[in-house]
């Protein structure tokens, strides 16, 4: 069951060398999420041999061009290369008229149905305050949801947290034979029910769920924080990640420029990562004026020693191996 | 004194491997002209180390994707890297619009003042036919000229000429002494007056300025065929061209598709070379069908045996070595 992140790009605003622009594949049991669709997005799929016939769900943080002016070819190829399943776009407010706009000048209609949700991007709107709810929830199927919340930057912009469902308990094999259970038994023990039993023999014993099971895997989850200042309020949503993708624009020493521009430093995203209780971090957006990226990497290390380098092309697993505590 | 066509990308409709999409850098005299603008084209600047401090004028044949999605990215990141001076854009109507749209979606105003032109693409129109007229100039300076004609495609669409203006006649260094000619006497003869003596002793005498001059180098020039069909009503406005880049989208077998879906073969990109007396041919806009492009060259020689394939990156000088006739 994979649950895998590739980094299409990790340069914020101005393409830099081998760094192209914001986009993220998330990849959760084999569907894609796509995250931010920077120019050139069509071609990082193209390099990297990403199949866009798995890829249903596209979220755009914020309308900056750096962050979704890919979006216009990669849908119009995805339709010449023969799609016709729906897809689901989720953004700030703007993204359908402007979609709408560039279609209409192209003379272009989409072979393929789009759905647009518009994403909930007011900071002071108290109900988008953590951790995820109902009012945050954007996405959800059989084995996995999406929230959003609003992030602080230059224009409405919001972060997400994918997280997979809990997993059923593991029922202990021993235990099958030893208490000789039914189908039902089993699938009434892996959602956590005591056993019961009805046999005369046995009437009325109970064998507690815990001595039958050992604890589930926990879901995995990954959240996607680009672009933001040092933005505690979303602390709560992210509680305790598997994976956190960070924007680190900045070293420290221009903290104040960043927070003016409503970006983060790389010491920002490491305190964002210690605070979350994250289990890993993920730096990217990085400016420009960065050749060599040691330094940032150092710095978020300084408050989060579990940080990594977002390197354009780049997959992530996030590994199936924390269990729950059992309850 | 350059003349120099950069080709940022020869894929048709979608990259393929190493083929971006369809972009060119002309320079005259080292001032950049680009024609067409695929998703990307930022990027293309990026790699081949060009200078958008010398480009001034755009030019967008027509309104589909891979011809002008890299249009916004392009303009929105020259800004960040501090460009403030005007930018002249030639298309057909409706790319101000689609740019306004996108603009104020991404809630972005351009630091620097575009100014856009837009382009005669009815086939219809009789004031359009060539040979390259007043009616279809639409940039002229002190060095060169740029004409549009009408060409064939799904949408309006249009191709362009640049030419250089006329060079001075070449004065004959030994006549200088043997006449002892003024500075007046030379600037008139290299404008191709006659010499006519004042002095009392060569009283109107006059000396023609055929016996006086070299021929003038041959200005040189470039056109810009991509997307159309086939299309003989474009060859007076090409007639004799130095350097002429047309699409070849398809091989020859294609030929009925081609035209259905606007676009010409490699053999009719030959013929039209052939027709308009071209001095060398570049096909590109090739379709992702094709991995290896040379059976698309080879048919395009049995035309016109002086064609090269159009190569992403590469650099084609047309150089500055034919003569006009004395006249």
């Amino acid at each position: 069951m994979t649950f895998q992140l590739t980094i299409l790009g990790t340069s914020a605003a101005l393409p830099y060398k081998n760094r192209f622009l914001s986009g993220q594949i998330l990849n959760v049991h084999d569907e894609l999420f796509l995250i931010d669709c920077g120019e050139a997005a069509q071609f990082r799929f193209q390099h990297l041999g990403i199949k866009h016939s798995r890829l249903n769900h596209i979220f755009i943080s914020h309308l900056h061009g750096d962050h979704c002016f890919g979006i216009f070819g990669l849908l119009t190829s995805i339709a010449m290369m023969g799609r016709e399943a729906d897809m689901h776009i989720y953004a700030p407010e703007g993204l359908e008229t402007m979609i709408e706009a560039v279609f209409k000048a192209t003379n272009y209609k989409s072979p393929f149905k789009i759905h647009f949700y518009i994403l909930k991007t007011d900071k002071n709107d108290k109900n988008t305050e953590g951790p995820p709810s109902d009012y945050s929830r954007i996405f959800e199927d059989e084995k996995m949801t999406v929230h959003s919340f609003p992030m602080n930057h230059r224009v409405p912009t919001c972060g997400f947290i994918f997280k997979e469902k809990p997993f059923p308990k593991n029922i202990i094999p021993e235990k099958i034979k030893q208490y000789n259970l039914t189908f039902d038994n089993i699938k009434a023990v892996k959602e956590g029910f005591d056993l019961k039993f009805k046999e005369p023999t046995m009437e009325g014993k109970i064998i507690p769920n815990s001595e039958l099971t050992k604890p589930p895997l926990l879901p995995r989850s990954f959240a996607y924080c680009s672009d933001t200042t040092y933005f505690e309020p979303i602390l709560p949503h992210i509680e305790g990640v598997d994976l956190l993708y960070h924007e680190a624009t900045f070293l420290d020493d221009m903290k104040e420029h960043a927070f003016k521009v409503g970006h983060s430093t790389a010491l920002e995203a490491g305190l964002m990562a210690q605070k979350a209780h994250a289990q890993k971090l993920i730096i990217g957006h990085f400016s420009a004026r960065y050749d060599d990226l040691s330094p940032l990497l150092l710095e978020a290390q300084t408050q989060f020693p579990n940080t990594i380098l977002g390197i354009d092309g780049q997959i992530y697993d996030v590994p199936l191996v924390r269990f729950e505590e059992n309850k």
